[in-house]
């Protein structure tokens, strides 16, 4: 572990959605653990939902044990949040961001198509057995309809997951820009070079791909504040940019390998089990982050649970994570995949942890040569 | 106008589920005005769609000016929810009684599937034009997180809309057993004989058919309870019981004159253009209404837009109401079924009253001599 804070205020107009990490020395490494659909809350009313949790809370802790990372992205999917019949959805999530504070570790999130979705209320709920017993009122004092009230379940906003989420010290989960609502998770981490602190050795862009209460997009104002915030904080492109979302862009499906074909040279990767799910238009953004050709250098995704390839697109490299939860369609094993960054010479690594502590999928995504 | 009240408490377990109604002298009739699919707030963000709710109220006020009716039926899709950016989307209830209310007639509403739908954003409002402007929030004093939780238009619950719309002296709407959550309006109103003022002349049954929230189905307990509290109120099964509900059941679709061919005795309607969209599942109610032979008349629904016949179906008519409202799809001309309850000679009979003053569809679905 080899990090250090340097502090959490920003001069600039972009102030408010950018927090600064640090590497620590000039040739460490800055390890980046990435939990992918965790889907917690799934099948919330039932036995085995529950204990689906655990099993997830287990994979982050192996996942933190082995690699030790010194920060962790939680890609989108962090619940299920259609299957959990409370109003307020946030103890779910508290349970998800536990493995990682317990080890005093500090994240960031972004959110999935699942988190604030509505209930989905079960067709067999409406037939002979009936609708199962509930504790859905938080206030043991409610009755009537203000009782009923509380029984509708349509989903904890955006807003109030991340404020959950950013109450912790640990977390550097940011609102973004109100101009870009109703998508949230917009911002920017700075990871300061331990030669200049005050200079960026990298920096991690956080864009909210929708899902959920609104459509599966990254919208027009979304791309055209990435394009404006990254040539005020980088406007010589020498910084490297790495770019995290759930959902795939359509993008990702122009250079997929034939679902359940080999993953062959030159993308990597260990499973290629079905075809990308990719949001419902594109808006300008990848145009945006392939004109950045030098400094952009990958996007990471989650969403799909059958994928989990790197390929190259243009000038960057479009990645899927890994499925980590026990929740979410799909039995593959459970891992993570982990990004390294080291600063001099500055290199961008990445490779999937598994559950049972094994590794694989290793690429180079920027060498030292190809980094500016 | 024949009306009068005999007040609204009734005793017995059913009394917080039932209201009274009464015919005023032994001869005269009790008319029932049904306004369905009214879809008040569609397109509510663009110019034109306050202006399609302008025309909706006009349908209204000519329909109540021409039957001068003692009692309107709000038979479900009052609102377009989903085309509603507001958090609170009661203003636009207020708008659809407002005919009503301005005219002294009491009502009764259930509720249908767009009327607590979370609002669905527009593809194009992620495109270059971007979100337009909305004073989404009901407080001009929320700033910041505060502001853009309001600005999540999850649907306005049924509990809300209806707490809205019983505030008015003249709603008879009622919320229904807790027990049938997450349904609500399930309910009994009776006519009382003018004859023997402490006796039902007829039993009026709101039940909610579902959607939005959840499934558009009516549940098992809901069938049961229909069941129960027909047998404890009508246990003879002497009393005339009309029934009304927004979505189709199945049993529409066995009984539907092919789409878009003639409407051929013994049905009874003027338009027959698409076909049935019927309830998700059956769990019982059918069964339950079919086996009250001799007491349940008829069965009344919205929801198709382009049907408005009347079909006998073993012991029963299965009848749609008029597309009412100019929101929803469908540019058929608008209107209201009416109907007439006598109850000496004890009949019910119907009729659609046009937005232009004309008539048609006549039919007696009970006669003196099949009354009981």
């Amino acid at each position: 572990m080899f990090l250090c804070f340097h502090g959490t205020v920003v001069l600039g107009t972009n102030a408010p959605f950018t927090k600064i990490l640090g590497f620590a020395s000039t040739n460490s490494s800055f390890r980046i653990a990435i939990f992918a659909d965790l889907h917690f809350g799934e099948s919330a009313s039932t036995d085995w939902g529950p204990l689906q949790d655990q099993n997830s809370t287990r994979v982050m802790s192996n996942v933190l044990h082995t690699e030790n990372p010194d920060f962790v992205v939680y890609l989108g999917d962090v619940l299920t949040a259609n299957n959990i019949p409370i109003k307020n959805a946030t103890k779910y999530w508290e349970q998800a961001v536990w493995p990682t504070r317990s080890k005093n570790i500090p994240w960031a999130s972004v959110f999935g198509n699942h988190d604030d979705m509505a209930f989905e209320w079960p067709q067999e709920w409406f037939g002979n057995l009936g609708v199962p017993s509930i504790q859905c009122s938080d206030s043991s004092l409610a009755t009537g309809s203000d009782q009923m009230a509380d029984c509708y379940f349509q989903g904890t906003t955006r807003v109030e997951l991340l404020e959950t989420d950013a109450q912790h010290d640990l977390s550097h989960s940011l609102y973004g820009p109100e101009s870009l609502w109703p998508s949230v998770s917009n911002y920017v981490l700075e990871i300061a070079s331990y030669k200049h602190p005050k200079s960026p050795a990298a920096l991690l862009y956080f864009i909210d791909s929708g899902g959920g209460s609104y459509p599966e997009v990254i919208s027009n104002s979304q791309a055209r504040w990435f394009q404006q915030t990254s040539a005020k904080r980088n406007p010589s492109s020498r910084i490297p940019e790495i770019i995290f979302w759930h959902i795939p862009s359509q993008a990702y499906k122009q250079i997929a390998p034939q679902p359940g074909c080999p993953i062959k040279d030159p993308c990597v990767g260990s499973i290629n089990l079905e075809s990308v799910a990719s949001q419902e238009a594109e808006w300008g953004i990848m145009d945006i982050l392939t004109d950045r050709r030098t400094s952009v250098k990958a996007v990471f995704v989650g969403h799909n649970h059958g994928l989990d390839w790197c390929c190259p697109h243009k000038s960057l490299w479009l990645c899927f994570s890994r499925h980590t939860g026990y929740g979410g369609y799909g039995n593959w094993p459970r891992g993570a995949r982990i990004l390294e960054l080291v600063e001099e010479p500055s290199t961008l690594k990445s490779w999937i942890r598994m559950e049972d502590g094994t590794t694989h999928s290793h690429i180079t995504i920027t060498s030292a040569s190809r980094m500016i």
